[in-house]
């Protein structure tokens, strides 16, 4: 075991704070990852502030982390030392259920281990990335093409993950219309990924404030859920509709600018009940659904496809001592489009 | 125009009472049907009663219609005199939009025109099946194989084509394990196709009641959801789940038996909202969805398919003045499995 310095999370309410947590020793087929960057998820912050249910203290958060292999175990053979490497949101799971051996982790029915307060195979709970190091199976690593630029890798495994899963599983791509709710780290990289699938691109913000943004970023229009109007002018637009905000929505409003078949599918990961009518389900076969973040195969699927399409996120970096303003920040709306942490910092924050 | 017995109901909490319907004269396009079963569906009670909105009366329903051509306008082409022949639900629509143009006249975009209680072209009310005689542009009229016994063809235009349609949609076959919630008109006839199409298939009923029905109709499983164990026993069980009842269910509850990629998918047109968590959803990318009856093409498929798998529904004839208490059973989930009306009694009723 050894300690490395970390940002940690001391209770529910409280700002973050320089500290450390503990890494395993490095077992035959775990890596250990040398951080470089880690990127800035909502989710942490959902996670910390006790929105998902309760946690346990003090937590280091961190599931999008972009870093090289500086030891490996004596079975690795996925990944050498050297190697520019990320991990996501999953680092175990039962590899034994029907949705482990099809390469679902994400769905693995005894429940995946997160990356972050989860309880891992040893009893202990997983601390995220937010910190220097992380020793992780190597079957829950993925390789981070060289093209894609070392500091915008990081969020591509969550944000990325999380909105090329569903496009993919509803088939964005040329001839579709895809709507994509909100602006924000997960909706900028849906709007890239969408476009380049190949598909039509709207965004939906609720102001026209972020507009040149969405268009620069490929979208082909914009529309501000703001005015009403857009309800009547969009209504059966859309074969896919990606929600990707958390805060709570008029659903049956928006399933009414699906086309016949349409989905909307969600991704914010809201706990709020969500309320809609069968009628305007039923009305043109529309589906309700929500996807989360996707499996270690189509996560490195997922990185080839932005390597080879040029797709990135758009990030502004911080460091250490600035995470709790970021926070914030993220809170408000307020970043183009993800921090990223440089984890180089993390050390002299302590 | 002509004026033709029919079963009317005068206000929206009134019994159902003998009276007349008229209709149109027959123009170029038109047949006319001499009505011969009329089928008993719970729609027909939601309508009047009001459950789904405000009506005109006096109005006749019924929209499962089985008859004999009896006389044809000028263009027609599709049916002849003496053809035995259905009408479902939908007598019109526009014809010009993508859904009907795609051939789904039930999603039209400018709204189909219902059999009943729905503005038809010239401005009069659209009257049902419950009567002697119904005039209906040819588009709409479906033909009946010789080889479903006559009785049994009228619950096919909606039981029959409100099932096939979403068991198609979502391709339940071999291999998939199809559950459907209740065992009533719709339930019954949901098992019956499901089976047909070489599913797995489950009831999902309050009670176990009805299992030996519900095995002796093709179901290889059978459950009583009034027992809790259930929905611990099945969980993530089901590739596709068919809602049939109209009453308010726990949708989270079973949301829950779904395997990952499921849907459930609701047919029992209940005005109530569904609320569902977006945590369930995303527990194995889970999809909750709703379809209404069927297109014109999609009714002939369905109409041809059970009549090569000998599928047909379970019914119990009554006559004209055997309605308001049939109407009392169905309420009471008294009918085995469907009601279908002996449209010669309408004229001696009056």
């Amino acid at each position: 075991m050894s300690t490395v310095a970390a940002i940690v999370a001391p209770s529910v309410d409280a700002p973050l704070e320089p500290g450390t947590v503990t890494r395993r020793e490095v077992g035959p087929k775990d890596v250990l990852i040398e951080i470089v960057w880690a990127g800035i998820c909502h989710s942490d912050i959902h996670t910390v502030r006790g929105d998902w249910g309760p946690q346990r203290y003090p937590l280091t958060v961190g599931h999008e982390i972009a870093g090289v292999v500086i030891e490996v175990g004596g079975e690795v053979t996925r990944h050498a030392v050297g190697d520019r490497v990320g991990v996501g949101c999953i680092v175990y799971s039962c590899r034994e259920c029907e949705n482990c051996l099809a390469g679902e982790e994400q769905y693995c029915l005894r429940g995946m281990t997160g990356t972050y307060g989860a309880v891992d195979r040893d009893g202990t709970v997983t601390q995220g990335g937010y910190s220097t190091h992380i020793v992780v199976d190597e079957d829950y690593v993925l390789r981070l093409p060289e093209t894609i630029p070392f500091e915008k890798a990081a969020p591509l495994l969550c944000a990325g993950i999380t909105t090329y899963s569903p496009l993919r599983h509803w088939n964005a791509g040329p001839g579709t219309r895809v709507a994509i709710i909100g602006l924000g780290g997960l909706g900028h990289m849906a709007v890239k990924i969408a476009h380049a699938l190949g598909a039509e691109v709207t965004v939906l913000s609720r102001t026209l404030d972020k507009r040149d943004d969405g268009l620069a970023l490929g979208a082909d229009h914009y529309y501000a859920t703001g005015d009403r109007a857009t309800f009547t002018e969009l209504a059966g637009s859309f074969d896919l509709i990606l929600n990707t905000i958390s805060a709570k929505l008029d659903m049956n409003a928006y399933l009414r600018l699906l086309s016949r078949n349409g989905a909307l599918v969600t991704v914010g990961a809201s706990a709020e009940p969500i309320r809609i009518s069968e009628f305007t389900l039923q009305a043109g076969r529309r589906s309700l659904a929500a996807s989360g973040i996707g499996g270690i195969a189509e996560t490195q699927e997922m990185l080839d496809f932005c390597a080879e399409h040029g797709v990135a996120p758009e990030v502004e970096i911080v460091t250490a001592d600035q995470v709790n303003e970021a926070w914030d920040r993220v809170l408000a709306s307020d970043v183009r489009f993800r921090f990223v942490i440089d984890a180089s910092t993390f050390a002299a924050a302590g």
